[in-house]
């Protein structure tokens, strides 16, 4: 059995604390797979006090990211602190030391991916990133290599397993977002500033990785428009199932032959759809393919031990092209970075969709007919309508599911709506894809 | 931009077809991937006469694949033919003259794998087979690769698209299994001899392959007990509704420290399960990992296109290797045959599940009572009943859902109680898969 491949892990976390675990556990498996050993030899992390449940020795520790940067012996390492920076920086200097690298960190990866990605290209080394979008799902690796020969039209993701947590919670037993997200907070299953999981943010970032996988085109940060579900209450829930709709927090991407639209928002899904039955912490990865239709990928998105697992399989690839001195094998995309097409981002007032729109309203005779009035005008017409309750003069709401409509001419109808004397509330509009795929 | 790789195809029907087409619409992307052209040489196959819609330069075609297989210029071969001989002989001369084989072969490779993935590690070539499992869905590479890093401890799939769309319309629109039969024959969803569909013979070929790779143990065709779909009517599926269970056709193993199970035959999912959902000629499989937990892959199962996707991709994988001097990286089961542990199969009679059982019995007074005392002396426990209508002297269901029990205590059971004079038809037995993880 030849020499031992050396990892140096930055970041000793949960998932390092996994990584660690699964390392020692299926030792004899991973050997066997690789043809020599997968060895940890430093750890490197600001605390080095705290008990993590894992035994490991003392004298692999180090305060120093340096100590496994400039180490020659080191062949891999793995990046799981987070953040930019210095995330950015340790990445960087192992690349071009010319260490292959594994990391989970989405959001470098959404925000400097070009640089990171160009670094690993120029130094013909491996990045690993399976971990970064949809924890233990391959979905990575899926669209790199298994989809690499059909033409991707779409994709739907629920790739945030903090958000859909929180609104599978709110759906199954009606209480509202604040009350849901404190729980999760005491559960550690949301963190004490939720915005990146909660805001969309962190589902945007995957989606920005997502696009350049599964299109071969340019992805931003920017280019996605990012909602978040802070404004999701239960009476929009409610709505939901009487239309025969589950809300989640998609990360859609659709090309045409033109443009790109990418966008995280609440979107109202099909009940019949397999979407609509991903709950709690699991996450799903829809594809649309010319060739192949529709597939669809579901795991644990987030978690010790599914997240590494996906680490360790890309620690066994990566680990597996050093030993065969066949790294760079496949550049970070799937293709080369010089053959990324420049995307063209079609504007959110562009995208064209199907809504839900809850009015609040005054109730009088002729309300309805006002609205539709001008949601006809511009150019929304209406699939159905629920107007519950009669209570002249009180408040309450109608609610509205169009056919498709322009984001623009949608929100010149609901400014002049919103601003009608018998409106009492800010609309409510919310994102059905009803075009999901079978 | 360097030489092309040359591809040889025996094999042109259905699946060959969708490559060709495959390989020329996405030609550019697949160039930009691969770094170089992949080219398609020649075609070997029995009839050259007939149209298949694509245009193919004549002099390619060739009635004898020693054309291919003799050809020194040729990188790779595609096997599409088929069946057991001559389809093993060629794979097996391709490799032994170095080349690398893509094959969607699976009662090939179920019957013969040991052989032919020996002859490709021993050549040191590569030998792709995506498209043996689950049609366009990367199963083999999932497998193969992202979940190489866990302990995999069971295999649910729904693998056989014709027999999923037999059960999923027998389901929907109550006709019986002869009936639809007939009209996806007549559809050309099923085959003229439809016995490896819906006898549940190719569901075993493919559940053969899963286990190798999941698993990493030995597992031969006749390891894997199956029974088909022939005998489901439309009372079962009726009383399947009322406990909240939908029939498909299941390929299941399972893992203990110990043994393996691994059977192929209709059960009844939970309504709620995802798998559930897996309807017409869509295919799906959910994997279980100790560390990762549940994770499920869906997509078409079969068709030209969706088919064509998963071989396009071996294919782009394969020239790669071939390109880059790589070949040989990674053994056809993501480990070497040397390490692959003999596994040790429960015979079916050990297995444990619960139970769907419909007896035909007189209506009089004391029949439950009977049947239940019978269940009990063989520790069979009874989880729920219905016994519908009240017709003293006539036929009429009873219908038990039980508790955990040995099949062998199950046979043993059903012997006594098929014998008594107040049976009047064998009794009807279906396996429930609770425990389906989420």
């Amino acid at each position: 059995m030849s020499d031992a491949i050396r990892i140096g892990l930055i970041g000793f976390g949960t998932i390092g604390t996994g990584v660690i675990k699964l390392l020692d556990q299926n030792q004899k498996q991973i050997r066997t797979r690789l043809g020599c050993p997968l060895t940890l030899v430093r750890i490197a992390d600001i605390d080095l006090k705290r008990d993590r449940g894992v035994r490991v020795a003392k004298e692999m520790l180090t305060s120093s990211a340096s100590d496994i940067l400039e180490d020659p012996s080191i062949d891999v390492v793995v990046e799981l602190m987070g953040g930019y920076e210095p995330a950015k920086s340790f990445v960087l200097r192992a690349i071009r030391t010319g260490k292959s690298v594994v990391t989970a960190n989405k959001a470098l990866l959404a925000l400097h991916g070009a640089e990171v990605f160009a670094a690993a290209e120029k130094a013909a080394v491996d990045l690993g990133y399976e971990a970064a979008v949809g924890g233990g799902i391959p979905i990575i690796r899926t669209l790199r290599e298994a989809l690499g020969g059909d033409r991707n039209t779409a994709i739907y993701g629920i790739v945030n397993g903090t958000a859909n947590y929180i609104l599978s919670k709110m759906t199954a037993e009606g209480e509202d977002f604040d009350t849901v997200l404190k729980k999760a907070q005491a559960q550690g299953l949301a963190e004490a500033n939720p915005t990146f999981d909660v805001d969309g943010i962190d589902s945007a970032h995957k989606l920005t990785l997502l696009v350049q996988l599964a299109f071969g085109t340019t992805a931003r940060f920017d280019d996605i428009a990012v909602e978040g579900i802070r404004a999701i209450s239960q009476i929009d829930i409610n709505f939901a199932k009487e239309f025969g709709y589950v809300i989640k927090l998609l990360a859609i991407a659709k090309r045409d032959a033109q443009r790109i639209e990418a966008r995280v928002h609440p979107t109202m899904v099909p009940r019949s759809h397999v979407l609509a039955d991903v709950n709690g912490a699991f996450n799903a990865i829809a594809v649309q393919g010319e060739a192949l239709g529709s597939s669809a990928y579901f795991g644990l998105g987030a978690g010790m031990m599914p997240t590494a697992t996906a680490v360790v399989a890309d620690l066994i690839e990566v680990a597996g092209h050093f030993r065969r001195k066949a790294r760079g094998r496949i550049p970070p995309l799937g293709y080369p970075l010089a053959a990324q097409v420049k995307a063209n981002f079609k504007p959110m007032a562009d995208v064209v969709t199907e809504y839900y729109l809850r009015f609040m309203v005054v109730d009088r005779p002729n309300v309805l007919a006002k609205i539709a009035g001008i949601l006809g005008r511009h150019k929304i017409s209406i699939a159905s309508v629920i107007q519950q309750g009669r209570e002249e003069g009180a408040t309450v709401p109608i609610v509205i599911r169009t056919h498709h409509a322009r984001e623009r001419d949608l929100r010149a109808a609901l400014r002049s709506i919103d601003r009608l004397p018998i409106t009492r509330a800010k609309t409510t509009a919310i994102r059905i894809e009803d075009s999901l795929g079978s």
